[in-house]
């Protein structure tokens, strides 16, 4: 059984578009470490455009990534990804076929390790605004809005804070990308299974392509840019806060 | 049963001394929400401070301090805190008071939840250095150094990124303070089950005495200017780093 427990993704809604970001690590146990794209892309190109992150055991999220993908464009009703009206019925078919993957799989998988999976789904498709939902395993799901703009999922407390501060429903596409960047590089310092590359989509509302999607490894150099310019202003930010009083 | 998982607690060693701190939410249940002190001081003036903070099960912490300032100058070998060379050896009295505690009581606690406590000892004993200890709930205990600066107990995750990124050995005890706080207000925004007032102690090295104690309610007005300029200070960070390039 492959696991991937160390997992960190995330999806922010803006009034601008979304933007999508996961990393890349799997660990399987001690002797099974290796890369793996936790970002699918179901486009199609001027009409709709659906990104999953996903999150958990990888043989149950790659399942269900891949019947969806056999699906998508054949017709089936409450199978087809792209013959939905609605990123509401997408998160439904992707919560319908991960209960079926379970189904198949968990009682031969749990005597092994945790079988679930959870998927963070976002995207438009043309007459909607772009919309962001995460399908918990149990198959239901939850949406985001302006007042619940980001959703995580895997390991989500590290890089919580910074979103917390600093994005709000003001953020443009690129600061967004830069506070997700940050978001990771806080994540990937604290937990050493959190690991580059890290995928991440800029998708512009009503622009209906994911063109804009960057893999950046630890060392890219705008990666490095920013986290040095980051960790130059935080020291300077500190510094210019007046010391507390003391009470001795 | 009284529980309090829900707990922030830190410590920080430097050259220059120590800072300790705690919040002050006890959880038990839905009906039994109050405010506890999880910062205790043993201090004999000029000669010796010893400063623990706790998480964990609060019946068993409090049992755990309250044993020790019963012991604390009897002269009892092994028990009295006042009595010990080295921070080393208050720490073992500390893991030898919470073994028999849970030995006394942990298998009556255990139908009803978890009995465990954990602490962190800090402080200084003349002739040494200050020193700064962390305390599992098995009773034995790791010390911080200058590769390992800061301690944490209880929801450590969402605080430890500001620490990870602007905390260093060369950092004074008003930064230290400063980061510590901001560490809280991370944390707080995050759990609402960590909460106000945060007891805060900044001890300077040979000053053998705990006098710069504070307790910052949420809307203390010095915390409050902290928190804005910080704000304001990191919006205006990001925006300052440049955007990331576009790739689509």
């Amino acid at each position: 059984m492959r696991k991937d427990r160390v997992t960190y993704c995330l999806g922010i809604l803006l009034p601008g578009g979304l933007v999508m970001a996961s990393d890349s690590r799997s660990n399987a146990g001690v002797d099974q470490v290796g890369l793996v794209r936790k970002l699918s892309v179901f486009e199609q190109t001027g009409q709709r455009v659906v990104v999953l992150l996903s999150a958990g055991n990888l043989a149950t999220t790659q399942a269900v990534v891949a019947a969806l993908r056999q699906s998508a464009g054949s017709g089936t009703p409450g199978q087809d990804i792209h013959a939905t009206r609605s990123l509401f019925d997408v998160a439904q078919i992707v919560g319908d076929q991960l209960r079926r993957v379970l189904a198949r799989d968990a009682s031969f998988v749990q005597p092994f390790g945790d079988p679930n999976g959870t998927f963070i789904v976002g995207g438009q498709i043309a007459g909607e605004a772009p919309r962001l939902f995460l399908v918990y395993s149990a198959g239901n799901f939850v949406e985001a809005s302006d007042r619940s703009m980001f959703l995580q999922l895997g390991e989500t407390k590290y890089g919580k804070p910074i979103l917390d501060r600093a994005l709000h429903v003001g953020s443009t596409l690129d600061e967004a990308a830069k506070l997700s960047l940050l978001s990771f590089d806080a994540t990937m310092r604290s937990n050493l299974s959190v690991d580059a590359p890290i995928d991440l989509l800029r998708y512009g509302a009503e622009s209906f392509n994911a063109r804009n999607l960057a893999s950046f490894q630890k060392d890219d150099p705008y990666w490095m840019t920013l986290r040095d310019h980051y960790a130059k202003g935080l020291a300077e930010l500190v510094e210019s806060i007046p010391a507390p009083p003391a009470w001795g």
